[in-house]
């Protein structure tokens, strides 16, 4: 076999692997993220062998991380974050707090450098809004006080992860941090997200039609995408990582007039993507790290401390809505996804993370997505009685 | 810069040249093609170095002529072809033959090897769709007898070049075949498509939502991925080329009861790709090799030939429709396009062509595409004379 036709077998397997781990998990009425990854896993090189970690595939994942984070910015409008309430807010500050507190002390106590600290506590905070609010909408409580606030504050705890992982890319591998160089990273981040929110917006506010000016963009997906492609690399190449770029190309494009048509057309390309994207978290998964009891005590602490301080966190900021939403508010902020996953491959790929802490993300990952849902039922019935599950 | 910057850097600014060639192109009323090959050509090696070739580069162009092809495919109903009547019959299998045989001839003037011969001589073969069929439709004659009779040749002289593309495909380089080969790899690509196709369509006619069965599938457009991927590599895999697969997967899925939403899904994920193709092409293209007059004079010996060898081939097989008709149809079947550059960046790839050959084969058809167009609405006015042009 040729080279291409090796790439394409490869691509084969594995967007045919991960959509049968979809189906299986749909049908079980389990997260489909979660088929998809366990799909990377068995045809990866941990099992089967059939699909590889090379230039060519590590590509397609990539390009499915750009463009997850390029829709959740679409979804992200600055007008709703202005609007979004005070309970919102308080939920997403403390709920990203607490983990990322607990992750920050759990790594200083594995004796992690400073850049693994952040990394880690990063890859606690920023709650999946695909996950909880598929579980919202199909019990009915997505248009409710509780599922208005989980949204608004899931999207504004995607905001603060990203402010975090620009920090924790940010710093330079090998130690020796200081405060210093901290703050400056965290002043070029928010610098980067403030100028490009505040012109690209500003650009659009004033011609709301930009995208479909030139002849050659009969629709707005390839402005988006040149956006999109432009922004992510300017950001990795200032030493931000490029999903940040993407996601304010996302948040940006968000504001145009064909806001509607830019997300009809972005979702095909997205949903040919992102399965190379989550096949490839499973095909980078190390089994033999299971091998230590170590590894398996961490990826069952770190999980609990997720959860715990999530949870804590976030109905502890929602306290004000009563007690039966802050508990249904604080449940629904717990599950984790693909930020959190992008963020242990990005510590991978910079050497913060050993295949352990990777596989422990990862694992705690599935095992939030897995966790959460079951238990909400009874939660939403006592918090919001008057929503109608589909059935 | 790290290498995700960096990929994503050259993918940025390939498609925004590419779409600023698109545009410029467009505004000036010519194919916007030749403005993606060009563009590609400024930003590429030979003049800016701003895209360079890569693994990464290479394959987002692969898989844009994997795109192309399967679109093409999905445009191609089998039905169609049975039903396209004896004229375009004639037409394609003429247009076809003479092109071939003046290619094979000068090839041999050359000297070229037989898998360099086989090689010029499909690359003059196909007539691009695209560019004749937004002529026509811009002149209100695509309805017409000869738009018709042109639209149904130009895609049965696309099967008719997959399968030219195949035998040169699957020759052993390096000379020493012999006519027994030839009519083996001739009878290995015959029976692929016939049983994929046969295959394939029997069982979409027995169940015609197949691709929409799966709980994944919410759309058609997942499951026709994993067919044009798996189909790719599997003809790659076989000797055949990968777009042979491509285009046989689009026919066997063009045949589903959801044809039309794949179609429209599709539509973006090739709009995506394809500019990265075309650029791809024209970075490729080494100008150095315009320094030499053999070259200059192989160009337009070779383009002299594809225009008059198709030109001739074609109105000889249309002349039952009458001698306006024939002039007009034979015209409107010179436009080269997307076929003949992936055949020569195969042959360039497989070591039969030079970058002389290489640069000849595209410049044949940029000559081609920027040559047709302009010269069509008289001929139009004569044999359609009910045809009524788009102003």
């Amino acid at each position: 076999m040729d080279e291409l036709a090796q790439v394409l077998f490869q691509l084969f397997v594995l967007l045919a692997a991960t959509k049968i781990g979809d189906e299986i998990f749909k049908r079980l009425g389990q997260p489909t993220l979660v088929g998809e990854i366990l799909a990377g896993v068995i045809v990866g090189p941990a099992v089967l062998g059939w699909y590889g970690i090379s230039a060519e595939t590590e590509l397609f994942a990539q390009i499915g991380a750009v463009l997850l984070l390029f829709q959740v910015g679409v979804h992200t409008r600055v007008g709703d974050l202005v609007r979004v309430g005070a309970t919102a807010l308080s939920v997403a500050i403390l709920g990203v707090a607490l983990p990322f507190i607990g992750g920050f002390a759990v790594a200083t106590a594995l004796d992690l450098p400073l850049e693994g600290r952040v990394f880690l506590a990063a890859a606690l905070t920023a709650t999946s809004v695909g996950i909880t609010s598929r579980a919202l909408d199909h019990l009915g409580a997505l248009r409710t006080v509780s599922g208005r606030v989980v949204l608004g504050a899931a999207i504004i705890d995607d905001v603060l992860a990203m402010l975090i992982v620009a920090v924790a890319v940010g710093m330079p591998s090998g130690g020796g941090v200081n405060a210093g160089e901290i703050l400056l990273t965290l002043a070029l981040a928010a610098a980067f997200i403030v100028v490009v929110l505040v012109a690209g917006t500003g650009i659009l506010s004033r011609r709301p039609s930009l995208l479909t000016e030139p002849r050659f963009a009969e629709t707005p997906l390839l402005p988006g995408m040149i956006v999109m492609l432009g922004l992510a690399a300017l950001s990795a190449a200032i030493g931000l990582a490029a999903i940040i770029g993407a996601f304010l190309a996302g948040m940006v494009v968000g504001e145009s007039a064909e806001r509607d048509a830019l997300e009809k057309e972005t979702a095909p390309i997205a949903a040919f993507f992102t399965p190379f994207f989550f096949g490839f978290v499973g095909a980078q998964v190390d089994l033999t790290v299971f091998g230590s009891p170590q590894t398996i005590a961490l990826l069952l602490g770190v999980t609990a401390l997720a959860v715990v301080a999530k949870f804590a966190g976030s109905a502890a900021g929602a306290l004000r809505k009563g007690r039966a939403r802050a508990v249904l508010i604080g449940w629904a902020m717990v599950p984790r996804g693909e930020v959190e996953i992008i963020v242990a491959g990005l510590a991978l790929a910079a050497g913060a993370f050993g295949p352990d802490l990777y596989l422990v993300v990862v694992g705690m990952v599935v095992i939030t997505s897995l966790l959460v849902p079951p238990l909400m039922p009874p939660l939403v019935r006592r918090a919001e009685p008057t929503a109608v599950a589909h059935t």
